[in-house]
């Protein structure tokens, strides 16, 4: 078939929702990552139903046709990016809530729905979906899963692994699986649920999820700050309140360079030069009690604390670190990293950052969700493309993260971009292994060709 | 090869640790399900490190010889039963705590370390690992992360897939993987670790596992138990607790017949003609409040509750759950089941179980982990063997479970004893589909054939 003939199989079954706009088109090759695919895709399908997702799969199946399922396009790595000869599934418009269920604490949604859009729904019932990527308001829970996202609230609450019971799953060849289960126990067969959250679009197109949800907590969330001479003293601070065995439902910590770009972008005076942040925010009955000690904890440890008084104070001090996105962009060109480190590591990771920049001539703001290791350096360069020097940088960091006994990628996942390490952390033997299983799903590789794993 | 020549070629590379004493091939047939394999198996390899385990796998993929991994033997449905011609792999004497790491709140262990003896040894660093199942005094870690066990405080602390960031697993062809990680989170390409877990030895052998930690809670716990005049009325009681937004850490369930059984064991007086009962636990900092809201909740919903004073008389009332197991014994031979349903499906399901015992002529005693739906049916015989006429009574359970939503097992595993049924739960694209996957894995199929999928 040409790419003419199935644009038009595709419009035969599926009429006004097959989309080729060429200013459409386009937005579809690229995500937040600023990465974008070569060429243009050949249609964009707005699929409204389960059947309109399995109708298209058929006809990709049908004619070999590579499918890039994509929702709100906020990814991070390239995973949703679609390029020369591809078609793009859009699942945005499928964004129901199904089900809520108050008395087993789960709900049944489509994939479109966005994460804070769900949240906002289920805050009427008392309830709340834990998984809060930075995105939340911009990204679906579809991507969410396909990401296996995670967020600030990890360390306490969980990743999107620990939030989903079961999915409904389309194959490339438009059957549809019915994966896991709506009870809190069930151990019949494979976890296959747990094999698609992260699969990053390779293994199906998740039509509805069954999402595990927790009770909104009780009581008023309290937040402090602490300032420390430098960043290592920061993570140490951060490594001695886990310690303390209290947990903090958020620890943030924001580097010299991002704090001091944050500050000018805000017009707030000038933090000390060197000096690194840890906001932390505590929830639950015992929040006070809990920042109280946490407060004692980083005051021993050499850190200047600052207890928010009033939820507009709060307000003010998370500010500073919801602003870093925009004080990066007044910078350059970002390319945003995700290494993870157990938490012990830390400070090792810091030197290591340290090292890069004074190695590569660089400077690396970085922000690091502290409570779970999970670190992201901003790479600054100007255009559009990553230069070599930066990629070279940034493979400085992925093996130094390994080193430590850590991952790539704790959160945003390998789309293209970090691809070309996977085998470093997999080992070639597991690469292939995984590779495998995919080609079980999708015989004949029509699901995101090229993503995670290069083929 | 012969059969003599393999338990040559085991020797000569495995010594003394290969075992053919027949009274140790006897026992290796059967598990605590009572149910045994037909004929007996060649030989034990008592693995004692992960290269006893590589040589073990490399022999008998070279011979195409079946192997059944072995821990301490304590499944309930028959996974790791030897038979005829089969090399049983026991992996019990690995059991070796490697690390521990109270600052990234996280173990790595060997397989065959017994539940409860980690326990005790993670206790000296205030950590635990939460996994419960009532055999943690006698089962393995790695026999929990092969069914995916669960356990009493499961509502509240989660089941062994939440408590595994990562496992070393060897292959039917003896090479070893390294899946999973060691930091809170981590999305680097599929996630084989969950899908490791549960997969009751038909993927690979666990050689090593790296557990998710807590805390040991603070504060002493508080016990709690409340009458109602049926089972249905304890069942609704349950219910309106989970509605309360309440989290306690244990909460079951004793109908009729297993209240009256165990209080005739333990020489107590008898209890009210169908009365059944909640025993219920609560933990941490806010463990008296929630006891005394607990308590007024199931006062309101009907019950007669009773507070424990002390932790003397809390022993006294959980002795009287802990006491089921053997009050059954007393009956017969018994066949536990496992259905699991979502918490508001409870009531009914106990409605499907007096059907059952009506319909079927029998008694079903049956306990519950009413905190997170999950049922254990005890079905009573004369004899070893399970009649054609509890099969039928399982049978009719098992679909009155998946009609509620429900499925086969919360956290005992497929086995053998429940294979037939799988394909009614996964339906028979999902079941091909995982078949394939294992053959991936295994292509094969020398690892614990006849389990979880039959061939």
């Amino acid at each position: 078939m040409t790419t003419a003939d199935i644009v038009a199989a595709l419009r035969a079954q599926l009429g006004d929702r097959v989309d080729t706009d060429p200013a459409h088109l386009d937005a579809a090759r690229a995500d937040k990552s600023g990465h974008a695919a070569a060429g243009m895709p050949l249609a964009i399908v707005h699929a409204a139903s389960v059947a309109d997702v399995q109708e298209t799969l058929r006809i990709a199946h049908a004619s070999g046709t590579p499918v890039v399922t994509r929702g709100a396009g906020t990814g991070l790595a390239g995973g949703a990016n679609a390029g020369s000869g591809e078609i793009v599934l859009s699942v945005r418009a499928m964004d129901r809530i199904l089900e809520v269920r108050p008395d087993d604490l789960l709900a049944v949604v489509e994939p479109g729905i966005l994460n804070a859009d769900l949240n906002r729904a289920l805050a009427a019932h008392g309830l709340w979906w834990a998984p809060d990527p930075a995105s939340r308001e911009i990204s679906t829970v579809g991507g969410n899963i396909a990401t296996g996202a995670g967020g600030l609230l990890c360390a306490k609450y969980g990743v999107v692994r620990d939030a989903v019971l079961g999915v409904d799953l389309v194959l490339a060849d438009g059957r549809m699986l019915r994966l896991g289960h709506r009870s809190v126990k069930g151990v019949t067969g494979l976890d296959l649920t747990s094999l698609v959250i992260g699969s990053e679009g390779t293994l199906g197109v998740v039509v509805a999820a069954t999402l595990k949800l927790r009770r909104l907590a009780l009581g008023r969330a309290r937040t402090l700050t602490a300032s420390f001479p430098d960043v290592r003293a920061a993570a140490a601070g951060a490594a001695a309140v886990t310690a303390s065995g209290v947990q903090p439902a958020i620890m943030e910590l924001m580097d010299a360079t991002s704090l001091a770009a944050v500050h000018r972008l805000l017009g707030l005076d000038a933090p000390e030069p060197g000096a690194a942040q840890l906001t932390i925010q505590t929830d639950g009955p015992a929040a006070t009690d809990e920042a109280d000690a946490i407060a004692a904890t980083l005051t021993a440890a050499g850190g200047v604390v600052r207890l928010a008084a009033d939820d507009a104070e709060a307000e003010l001090l998370w500010r500073i670190r919801r602003s870093m996105h925009p004080a990066m962009e007044t910078l350059g060109t970002t390319l945003i990293e995700d290494v993870s480190v157990p938490r012990s590591a830390l400070p090792a990771m810091f030197d290591e950052i340290a090292r890069i920049e004074r190695e590569h001539g660089l400077v690396v703001p970085t922000v690091c969700h502290a409570g779970d290791g999970n670190l992201h350096p901003n790479f600054i360069f100007e255009g559009a493309e990553v230069p070599d020097a930066i990629w070279a940088a940034a493979d400085d960091l992925f093996r130094a993260a390994l080193r430590l006994g850590g991952t790539l990628t704790g959160e945003h996942g390998i789309g293209v971009l970090k691809r070309r390490w996977l085998r470093d952390e997999l080992g070639d033997d597991q690469w292939e292994l995984q590779r495998q299983i995919a080609r079980v799903f999708d015989p004949t590789g029509i699901l995101n060709p090229g993503k995670v794993f290069a083929r």
